[in-house]
């Protein structure tokens, strides 16, 4: 059983989610949306940090997902989110967690099988592998859909690690 | 006597710089600069959080004051300096320290006196105050000019303070 957590920073809302896979299966754990109060940056910076240490501290995940951003709208947007998404980086790493990398493509791709998915179409699936009965709020059905997403790469990663082992065997 | 962190935050280099402040007095406390290693954007980040988390540990300041940005070059570019940015700002709020932010703008405008001064008027006026024989490396020496520029106007904001609350004095 590996134990992942997912991430989708914001300055203003911050979702998280935590699946246990267990085989090739997932299991829904907990998930929330961490909404940072006040009109100052640090703070709120300080939030998306003191939250996701306390999550980590309650759910002892082995390993974080969080997504990757290729193309933000203008610069300011980038900063911000750029801060949210350090802050965040910070308190997983801090514990020695290991951090992967993944597109919103990516994560399309991996739930619904097409990298052009809607949005909608990936909390569908969120709700569907994982047996929920009710979406949870977007930030947190986004971060539990990373977690997914995690989960069938780092099955695909091992498998890789694998094949190319026994490739190095065979040439030897 | 008032103990300032000053931060200079980037992705590769992350300048620090502590003063200590005596009446209108500024005494060089330590200065350096946190150089990332490796290709792991996380890992870096974790290097940023863990170096100043020791810096603040070792030296307890009270306050700390951050280089503002107006204006990233790209939106890539303001991506990586937010997340340096957020990493380095969750390392001190996390500690309960406030963090003041002023621009580049206001640093030159502090040491120097002209919001258009140039990077190396404002290392020599780093120096000059401070009584630094040789010049500290660049972040460093922006790092120790925010901390003496929040000195300068921490000052300034006690005296506003007090004048508005003899102004309301008076009113009453």
């Amino acid at each position: 059983m590996t134990r992942i957590l997912g991430i989708d920073p914001g300055s203003r809302f911050t979702g998280y989610g935590l699946i246990d896979q267990v085989g090739q299966k997932c299991r829904f754990v907990a998930c929330g949306t961490i909404a940072t109060q006040g009109d100052d940056m640090a703070a709120r910076l300080g939030q998306i940090f003191g939250q996701l240490t306390e999550v980590v501290s309650a759910h002892s995940p082995v390993e974080v997902g969080i997504e990757k951003v290729f193309l933000a709208r203008n610069a300011d947007s980038a900063l911000k989110l750029g801060q949210a998404r350090g802050a965040a980086i910070a308190a997983v790493v801090q514990t020695g967690l290991p951090v992967f990398e993944y597109s919103a493509r990516q994560v399309k791709q991996a739930l619904v099988g097409t990298g052009g998915a809607e949005k909608h179409q990936v909390a569908q699936m969120v709700c569907y592998l994982l047996g929920l009965e009710k979406a949870p709020q977007a930030d947190a059905a986004d971060a539990l859909g990373i977690a997914i997403c995690h989960a069938h790469m780092r099955v695909s990663l091992a498998r890789m690690a694998g094949a190319s082992a026994i490739r190095r065997r065979r040439i030897r």
